[in-house]
């Protein structure tokens, strides 16, 4: 953008059109480099949030998910490159990227080893804005998020468990869990990831990578006992079997992103559970 | 193949068809997802040895480097699971993974940050062939040679300086180099290579990745003298500015190949050069 502080937000189509209502919104697709060249010109910092698979449905489609991850991305990149963009932020993967993680927490020097091809093209995303910074100078930053939750995400497109158990408790369903429940995430809430992303576009110091996460785990069991409470009512599981692209255990070390961002945590589970099911019943009355 | 040992090779074309007269020889394209699949029928170990780039051709056009290596080898690997392939061995890079490696010499459990696009889809590849077995239980053994030279290497491909420089020096022309002759690499000889295919494709240990190189360090000065001497005539060096895709040093630890695939290299430098120049003595005499 021309002015310092002013911001555009590139996709298919608004999901929540009122959320972006004060923000200059351009239309197109990022599979499409034409779209990706008109949106960031003149921009000074990008954003790139975009994942157009989920762990599940990348190891059902290896090739679509390298094509409409990796190679956009490049698409995106090459983008940066002609029209001089400082600075990208990214956002990995906390949850996928490390695979079965050699350290509980772990932290980000721990060796990738993920098990979704979801997970490998974050890797690969990740090495070429390195390799980018090395040889055009664009700046880059990766945050490494767990597992986010929060107001806007979608309970229809497989994003995140919380939204899921939420609309489905709220509908006086029962919740579906793949496993026994015992499966340990870490969750963070959308606004505390917001927060990174705006230190990340002004870090200074010498890390590249960033684990964003809570620091904490929860099981599936306990993430639905939290929502019980949280909307005063029992909710009834129904268990499926074991996923093979689940790892048993995610938590994330977020000690660097302490020190180097000076970012921590500051929605407990229940606070962000609580405005997430506010969120999620203001959608549902209207 | 139906029987136990037999051998056949797939490419486009013999680069040298006496090399290849005693073998089964199936034409095809590695981009053309039905030529791979006829090419695997029927057998059940294959040795991934194609690259359609070069650390130099792979950063001026990094999405082509995506889609003719990574995607081709994903369609390759689907092609394996469908024909119910035993085993892959993939010939990976050890002298572009590490990017400017952390130790010197460098351990298969050093980060990987690699400074060329090659270097990067030979990482997103060795992670799809775990993937593969995690998911499908197809067996992977990786190899990351370093820079191997010998007989059959090609002089007009940039296959390697070995070759580049054997060949301007037997037709009296100065070699090239980019930078001041300093940058060192770890040379390995073709035949040991092969060897470690070999052992590779029976190995049952709990590694999947190993280093393979000399596990020794030579500038580039030091092949130049040591050509000089095999050749016994002296050559001109011509000198270009150095090249942003070049790490200043790169020796592997083979320690990890020793101890698991019993595997040593077992031709010296001279020795190595000495083979190599005869036989590229014969391709001139035709």
């Amino acid at each position: 953008m021309d002015k310092v502080g002013e911001l555009s937000a590139f996709g298919r189509s608004k999901s929540y059109p009122d959320a972006l209502k004060d923000i200059h919104w351009i239309s197109g697709d990022f599979t499409n480099p034409s779209s990706l060249a008109t949106a960031v010109a003149g921009c000074d910092t990008v954003f790139h949030l975009v994942t157009a698979t989920t762990p599940v449905s990348s190891n059902m489609d290896k090739i679509g998910d390298v094509q409409s991850n990796v190679v956009s991305t490049l698409h995106l990149l090459e983008a940066c490159r002609e029209k001089q963009v400082r600075r990208i932020i990214f956002i990995s993967s906390g949850g996928t990227i490390y695979g079965m993680p050699e350290q509980i927490p772990t932290s980000e020097n721990t060796p990738l080893n993920p098990i979704t091809a979801y997970g490998i093209s974050k890797m690969a995303i990740e090495k070429y804005l390195t390799l980018y910074e090395y040889l055009y100078g664009i700046e880059c930053r990766v945050l490494r998020v767990a597992n986010p939750y929060g107001p806007y995400q979608s309970a229809v497109r497989n994003q995140g468990v919380v939204a899921a158990f939420l609309a489905r408790a709220l509908e006086g369903k029962p919740v579906e869990i793949w496993g026994n429940g015992s499966i340990i995430r870490d969750y963070i809430y959308v606004n505390d990831v917001v927060e990174a992303l705006e230190l990340a576009a002004v870090h200074n110091g010498p890390s590249r990578t960033f684990n964003i996460g809570s620091g904490q785990g929860h099981s599936i069991h306990e993430i639905v006992k939290a929502i019980e409470k949280v909307l005063e009512l029992s909710i009834e599981v129904q268990q499926f079997d074991g996923r093979k692209v689940d790892v048993p255990v995610s938590i994330l070390d977020i000690s660097l992103a302490a020190n180097e961002l000076l970012w921590r945590p500051r929605t407990s589970l229940l606070n962000g559970l609580t405005q997430t099911s506010n969120w999620m019943r203001e959608i549902i009355r209207r």
